[in-house]
C-alpha cells in the first residue's frame, strides 16, 4: 500500500538504498505489508492484537527513537514520524500503539533525570519493553497520596492507549495537597494495577485504549518523572507537541491509505459511469478533477507534517535550552500540520467513495475503516480550538498556551 | 428522535390533530420510535429484519400510496415521502425497504395497464403484500426469452433492495432480439426464483439488497408491465424520479437523525472543552457557530425536498398527459433536492463528531451508522453527474435526459 | 437580464398575464432593463443617480407596499421582495434605495399611530415621496433633547442609505435622560438637516448612503413614531426583519445578475479551453459541473428567501397581535435566507470568472461590480453571528434576540 | 507590509544579515514600501506606471536572475520568486511586470544559443534593459514569413504583459508553412512595432498588458530563439513552468498583502460586534477562528511555492540534461503550488471583509484591489484543468503534458 506513495514523485521515502534490514523505513514498509493482510479482519474483530504487537516488537522498531548512547537507534524524529505514517497506511490502530510507545519514551527524555533516562531507556532496549499510556490529563480520577517511598496511586484513568499488553506505563495522577498532577512510570503487571480492555469506539479498534485501574499501586520516588507542583518548563511541555505530531501523522497515514485504496479501485475495478462517455473510470474528467482536489488536501498536509517534524527534531534536541518561543513556534507548526492532516484524513476517507461507486462498499474491502479510524482519532482534541489558536497567532502573534493539547 | 424535528418551528408535520390511529405521520412516528430502540443493535447484526418488517406491515403503511379506488389510503406523494423520512431518522435501512415497496407500486401505476393496476394493487391491499425490487437497469445479466405464454427469465440481478422477505418483485430483464429491457412482476416465492441474502455493504445493512437468481422462471404475459422495445413515455420514465426522491428523503432522514443525535449529545452529555471558558458545551460560541453551519446544510435540503415532492405529486397525477417538459422540470427539482440531501447527509453525519467529542464514538451509541448508512446509499448514482445535469440545465436550459438515474 | 431567470423553469415570476402596465413585476422588469443599460457606467461614476431615481418614482412602484386604504397598491411582501430582486439583478444600488424606501414605510406601519400612518402614507402616495434612512442604531452621535413641541436633533448619522435626494427621512436619535433611542420622521429639506454625499465604498456606489448632519433640527411630537424608553413590542422589532430580508433579496438579485452574466458569456463569447477537447465552452464537462455547483448555491437561497417572504407577510399582517414566538420564528427563517443569499452572492460573483476566462475582465463588461456590490452590502452585519444565532436555535431552540440586526 | 510576514515565525526571508544594500530581499522590501504608498491611487488611475518602473530599474533588481558570467547577480530562483512575492504584497501589477521581465530572461536561457544568451543578457545588464512579453501562444494572429535575413512579422498579439514601456520584447509568431510557432526577440522601439496601451481589465491595471501590433517588422535570423518546427525539448518547455510559478507567487503576494491589511485593520480599527461580548474585535472567538482558517489557506500555499521554487532551480540548472521526467515532476510541484496560491489569493481577498466589517470598504483603503488583482490574474489559465492534471497524476502517475500552460 505504501508502494504507491513511495512511487509518487514526491515520496521518495521508501526508495532508500543499501542494507535493507537496517533501514527503518524499509523495515516499516515490510511490517506494514504484513499488517495490511489482516487489517480489515482485525478491524472487524476489534480487541487486542497480541500477535501483531509481537511482530512490531520483533521488527526492532521499538528502539527507533532511543538515543544510541542507551543502545537505541537514535533515529531523528522525521524518521520516527515517517515510520508511524507508513504503518498507519496499513493499520492505524497498531500505528497508534507504536507511536504512543515512542511518546512515552519521549516523555522520559523530556521529564526524567539523567539517571532515570539511562535506566529506563537502557532497560527498554535490553528487555524489549513495550510502553503504554495512562496519562489522560483531563481525567483526574487517579490520585496520588504520599507513601513511605514515593506515592500510592488509586483510581481510574481512561483513554489509556496501548495499555493492554504493555510492559510499562507512563501515568499521571492528581495530587490533592498541591492541586497538581505528578507524572511517573511503573510496570503494567505490578500489584494494584489492572488494565481493563473495554475500549469500544467504532474506530481505532485495536489501540488497546481501555481504562487502567489503580488500587493502592506503589509508585516509588525513583519512578516519579515530574513531581507535583513542579513548574512546567518549555522542555517538559514539549511532550504534547510530540503527541500532537504523532496524531497528525496517523491521520495522514490513514488519508494516504484511503487515497491509495480509492486509486487502486478506480484504476482496477471501477466501471465508467454510463453517462460519462468515458472508456474507463480513470478517463472520466469529473473523476480526474475530484482526484486532483483530494490530492490537494493530501499533499500540503504531508509537506507541512514533514516540515513540522524537522522543526520538532531541532527543538527537541536543544534539551533544557528550549525557550518558550522555540516551543511556541513549534506548536504553531504542529497545529498547522495537525489541522491539515485532520481535514485530509476525514475528507479523503469520506469522499473516496464518490470515486469508486457502490460496489466498493462491500465488507470484503472494509474501506469504511479509513473513515471510522480517522474520525475517532481526530476527536482527541477539538479542531475548532486549533483554528482558534492559529487565528490568535496569525492575528496577534500570540503563541499557543502550553497545555496537554496545544 | 423525530420529535425534535416535529418540535422545531419549521417542521409542523407531526403536529397533526385528531384521530391518531389514522394519521400516517403519527403512525410513522410511533413506528420509528419502535424501530429506534433496536436500530443500533440491528445495524451491528446486519441481516434480515423479519420481525421489524412485520411491524411495518402491521402499521398499515404499505397501502399508503395506493389509490383509494383500489382500497389504499390514497396519500399524496408528499405524505409518502414524509413517512419515509420519519422512518429513516430512526432506521434508514428499513425506511429504504419501505420506500422501495412504494416505488414498485408506483411502477405498476406508471407502466401497468388499467387491468394490471387494478389486480396488483387490489391484491397488495387485500393480501398485505410487501414488494421488492429486482430492476437494476445497469445489470443486464438477467435475460428474457419468449415462452409459450410470455417469457422465461434466466440469470442474476444485483442490488435487489427489499428482495429478501418480499412477496412480489418487480423485475427487469434483457431481451436480446430487441436489444431492450422488459419490465414485469412476479411472486418472489415461485419456482425458478431464488433470493440470495448476500448484501454485505458497510451501511444500510438491513436493506435486503441481495442478488436475485432466475433459473427458467416463468413471466406470464399478463405480468409484463412494459414489453420489450416499447418506447419510453414521459409517464413511464417518471419512475426514476419517484426513486430518486425516495433516496433524497432517505438521505435527509439520516441527516436529521444524525443532527438530532449530535444535538442531544451536546446538550445532555458533552463537556465544555477546557480551553473554551464556556460553562457548557452548548454555550461554546464555536460549537454554536458550527451547528449553525450544519443547520444551513439541512434546512434548504428539507425545503427543496418538500418542494420537489409537491411537484412530483402534481406531475404524477397528470398520468398519460405528462409531457416531456413536465418530466424534465421535475427531474431538475428532484436533482436539486437529491444533491442537497446527499451533501447534508454526508457532511452532518461526519461533522457531528466535531460537536460531540471522543466519547460519543462508543459502540453503545452506534453513531457511526449515520455516516455508514448515508455513505453507502448516496453511491446509488454519482453526484458529479447530477451536478453536470444541473449545470447543463442552468447553462443552456437542457432538461436531464430521461434515464433510470436522471 | 431578468429574462433568463423568468425563463427558467422555477422562476415563473415574470410570466404574469394580462394588463402589463398594472403588474408590478412587469413594471419592475421593464425598469430593470432600463437601468441595466447604464448600470456599468454609473457604477464607474458613482455618486447620485438623480435621473434614475426619477424613473423609479415615475414607475409608480414607490406606493407598492402602501395599503390600498391609503391609496397604495397594497402588494403583499413577497411581491415587494420580488421587485427588489428584479431591480437588483440590473442595479443593486438603486434596488437598495428602492428597498429602503419601503423599509421606512414599513417602519411607519410598525411604529406609527393610526393617525401617523394615515397622514404619512397618504402623503407619500399623493406627493410621490421618496423616503431615506437615517436610523443606524449603532451610531449614537445624533442626540435628541426635549423642545417646546417635541425634540431638537443634533449630531451626525452615518450609513444613511438613500438620504441624498430623499424627500423624507426616518431618523433615530439618542435620548440621554432615558439612555434610549427615539425614532421619528422629518422632511429632508428642513432647516437644520444637511445630507452629505460622502459615501465612498467600493461597491453599492449609488446608494446615497452618506452622513446626515443635524444642527438644531426640529422634530415635532407628532412626528415621533417611537418615544424614548418605549418598550419594544414584537411588532416594533419586526422592522429589522423587514430590513434583513430586503438585504437577502438584494444579495440574491446580485447573485442572479452575476449568474446570468456568466451564463450568457459562457454561451456566447467564451472559447473552449484548448486542453478540454470540447467543441464549445458550454460543452466542457468541467464547466457544466461548476455551473451545477453554483446553481446549487443560488436555487436554495431563492427558495428560502421566497419562503421567508411568505412568512414575513403572514406575521406582519397580524399587527399588534404578533407574538414573540411569531417574531422569533420569522427571524430564524429570515436568517436562514440571508445566510444562504450572502454565500450565493459572494461565491457566484467571485467564481463566475472561472467560467468565463480572462477576457471577461475587461472594463467594458464591468462584471466585477457584482462582487463589489455584494461584498460591500453583505457587511451590513456579520454572517458569523447569524450562524451563531441559527446554531443556538438549532441546538436549544433559542429564538434570536430581537435587535436591530436579528 | 512585508514586515508582518517577515516577522512571523515561519517567514525568515527578510531577516537576512549583513550588507543591506546588497541583499535583494532587503532591496525588494524597501522598493515594496515605496510602491505601497501610491499603490491604491495608481490602481484607481490605471495606465502606465512610468515612474515606478524606473524605480524598479534603479533598484538593480532587473539583473537579479542573470548569471554572474554575464554580469548579473546570479540569484537562485527561490530568491527571484521571493522578490516577486514581496513586491506583489504591495503592488501586484508592477510585481507582474517585474516577474515577466525575468521570464523573458529565462526564455533566452532556455531557448537561446550560447551566443544569443551572452549577447542579450550582457546587453540587458549593460543597458539596464526592461523586457516585455508578446508571446501569448493561444493568439495566432501574428504571423512570420520568411525574409532575406530572417522573418517579417505581421499581425497583433494580445495579453502582452509589460510591453508598454519595455525596451525589448520576446515574441511568438505563427509560421504557416510549418504550422508551428517561432520565438524571437526584438527591440520594442523598432520600425513596424507598435504597442497599444489598451489593457482595461478590472484588476492588475498597471501591468501594461496591451496589444502589440506588428506591421512588416523585421526579425533577423540572429534574433530567432526557436525556429519554426523545432521540436520542443524538456529544457525549452520549462519556460511555462517558470511562468506558472511567477503567477503562483504573485497570487501569494496578493494573498499575503490582503491578509496583512485585514489583520492590521482588525487589530487597529475594527470595533467588536455588539453581540459578541468581546472587548475587542481581536478577542472575538469567531474572528480568531476565521483567521485560523484563512491562515491555513495561506501557509501551505507559501510552503509549497517555496518547495516548488527549490525544485525549479534544481531542474533549471540541469540545462540541456533536463529529462522529460524532471520536467514533468516539476510541473506537478508547480501545479500544486499554483492551485493552492490561486485559492488562497481569491478566498483571502474576498473573505477578509468578514473580518473587518463595512467601514473597511471605504475607497480610502482600496482593499478591493486585492480581490480584483488576484481575480484577474488567476484567470491566466483555468484552475479546473490544473485539478484535472493533478488528478491524472495522482490517479495514474501521468505527468502533465508540456504545453504553454502546463
Amino acid at each position: 500500500m505504501s508502494q504507491a506513495f513511495s512511487g509518487a514523485p514526491h515520496g521518495h521515502h521508501a526508495d532508500a538504498p543499501a542494507a535493507p534490514s537496517q533501514d527503518p523505513l524499509q523495515i516499516a514498509t515490510a511490517l506494514a505489508a504484513r499488517l495490511a493482510q489482516s487489517a480489515n479482519a482485525r478491524d472487524q474483530a476489534g480487541g487486542h492484537a497480541a500477535r501483531e504487537r509481537e511482530w512490531i516488537r520483533e521488527s526492532g522498531l521499538l528502539t527507533l527513537s532511543i538515543p544510541t548512547e542507551f543502545g537505541g537507534q537514535g533515529a531523528a524524529w522525521p524518521v520516527v514520524y515517517q515510520v508511524i505514517r507508513i504503518l498507519a497506511r496499513a493499520d492505524s490502530a497498531l500505528a497508534h500503539v507504536f507511536g504512543f510507545h515512542h511518546l512515552q519514551l519521549a516523555g522520559i527524555r523530556l521529564y526524567g533525570s539523567a539517571q532515570q533516562q539511562r535506566r529506563l531507556l537502557t532497560d527498554t532496549v535490553a528487555q524489549r519493553l513495550f510502553w503504554g499510556n495512562a496519562l489522560n490529563p483531563l481525567d483526574r480520577r487517579t490520585t496520588a497520596t504520599e507513601a513511605a517511598d514515593g506515592y500510592t496511586l488509586d483510581g481510574v484513568k481512561s483513554f489509556s492507549s496501548g495499555s493492554v499488553g504493555s510492559d510499562w506505563l507512563t501515568v499521571s495522577a492528581w495530587h490533592a495537597p498541591t492541586q497538581s498532577a505528578l507524572i511517573g512510570v511503573l510496570p503494567t503487571r505490578q500489584p494494584g494495577v489492572a488494565v481493563q480492555a473495554d475500549w469500544d469506539a467504532f474506530g481505532q479498534r485495536q489501540t488497546d485504549s481501555g481504562n487502567v485501574h489503580f488500587a493502592g499501586a506503589a509508585l516509588p520516588a525513583g519512578q516519579v518523572l515530574q513531581a507535583p507542583a513542579q513548574p512546567a518548563t518549555p522542555q517538559a511541555t514539549l511532550r504534547s507537541q510530540v503527541a500532537q505530531l504523532i496524531m497528525a501523522n496517523l491521520y495522514l497515514g490513514i488519508g494516504e491509505g484511503a487515497f491509495e485504496a480509492a486509486r487502486n479501485y478506480t484504476r482496477d475495478e471501477a466501471r465508467p459511469w454510463f453517462a460519462s462517455g468515458a472508456a474507463s473510470a480513470s478517463a472520466d474528467p469529473l473523476i480526474q478533477h475530484r482526484y486532483g482536489q483530494l490530492w490537494l488536501l493530501l499533499r500540503p498536509a504531508v509537506v507541512l507534517a514533514d516540515h513540522a517534524a524537522v522543526e520538532l527534531d531541532r527543538v527537541f534536541n536543544k534539551g533544557a535550552q528550549i525557550s518558550a518561543r522555540d516551543r511556541g513556534e513549534l506548536a504553531v507548526a504542529v497545529a498547522e500540520a495537525k489541522c491539515l492532516a485532520h481535514r485530509a484524513g476525514v475528507e479523503i476517507s469520506s469522499q473516496m467513495f464518490e470515486l469508486t461507486g457502490a460496489r466498493a462498499t462491500s465488507a470484503k474491502y472494509g474501506y469504511d475503516r479509513f473513515w471510522r479510524n480517522v474520525r475517532v482519532h481526530t476527536l482527541h482534541d477539538p479542531i475548532d480550538y486549533k483554528y482558534r489558536d492559529l487565528g490568535r497567532f496569525a492575528l496577534e502573534g500570540t503563541l499557543p498556551e502550553p497545555t496537554a493539547y496545544s
